[in-house]
């Protein structure tokens, strides 16, 4: 198994669910395109949505970055961590955004974790591991 | 030819070809920096945009992904379809959004695609190709 | 010192720092979760987060597709007017939008600059530098 390759396609995944929910909210709530707002609930799913868009970006570079220089298997470790920071971060906007915090935190985390491991070594000359 | 490399890159020209039309679009419907709403043919144009961002994060990834996996070729005509499926996007958004649907799917279909293109065989653990 | 990659985790710290901004923002003007909109002054430093993420998604490509072909310094330089270009973008956004001009031409130069410099040599078919 390709850890890195596996976590970084189910981050992918996860997103395209959460952009596959947003779509089901337009008809739900009747907020049609091009409006995103109008709706309390739609606008909820739709932010899930833009705030994974908001984290995957600097995920996926990090975390090829950091897999240049770390095992495969903690830089794995940490896109889990990201993985189910997002499903409590869903959980917990949709029901009351006020209690997102955690799940914001267990997904911000990993990413913050994996640019400083990328960033330090890459500064300090770190021989690059072989893929 | 690299041509994993160059739809890569016409992906992200095409997309930057959509932003410089929603800089166009704020100055002939008069929506002036910072706000994002207030004409429907601004908003068409803009979401044309993010909708494209929001295909493009997973896009690229996958992309290079799948092309450690897959012959150039094939990863390549996948990126392909999905060049054609957003000009077709584009062009039904602007012009009427509810008919949006056929370039939406030819532009998620390659995303989906690539995805699991690249998320079985790292699952499977199948050897790398040489780049 | 690798000096893409430091680069590359440079713009997505930068990034998370934008991110940060905006949530200081949301308490200072009292823009609650959902909302995006409420408050010029809220307005405009989310607008800073939403296009940094708008040049960020090709940037990371460009970046590393341009390190394929050319030497690593150059594109590193290339980064680096990106990072300062910035800056300026956020410091004249926030004072003053329709100043911003310089800042947003300092930092999409040289992503447009990184993308034709991939997608030249890769339709030549330029060999591959060796990482």
């Amino acid at each position: 198994m390709h850890a890195v390759d596996v976590v970084a396609m189910l981050a992918l995944l996860q997103y395209l669910v959460f952009g596959s929910l947003v779509g089901k909210a337009r008809g739900r709530y009747g907020v049609k395109a091009p409006a995103v707002t109008g709706a309390e609930g739609f606008e909820r799913v739709y932010r899930v949505q833009m705030n994974t868009l908001e984290l995957l970006v600097p995920l996926l570079p990090a975390l090829y970055g950091a897999a240049r220089y770390w095992p495969q298997a903690y830089v794995a470790a940490a896109g889990g961590v990201y993985l189910v920071g997002r499903v409590l971060y869903y959980r917990a906007y949709v029901s009351e955004p006020s209690s997102r915090g955690l799940g914001f935190v267990l997904s911000i985390a990993p990413v913050m974790t994996l640019v400083i491991a990328t960033l330090v070594p890459a500064l300090l000359g770190k021989p690059l591991l072989v893929a």
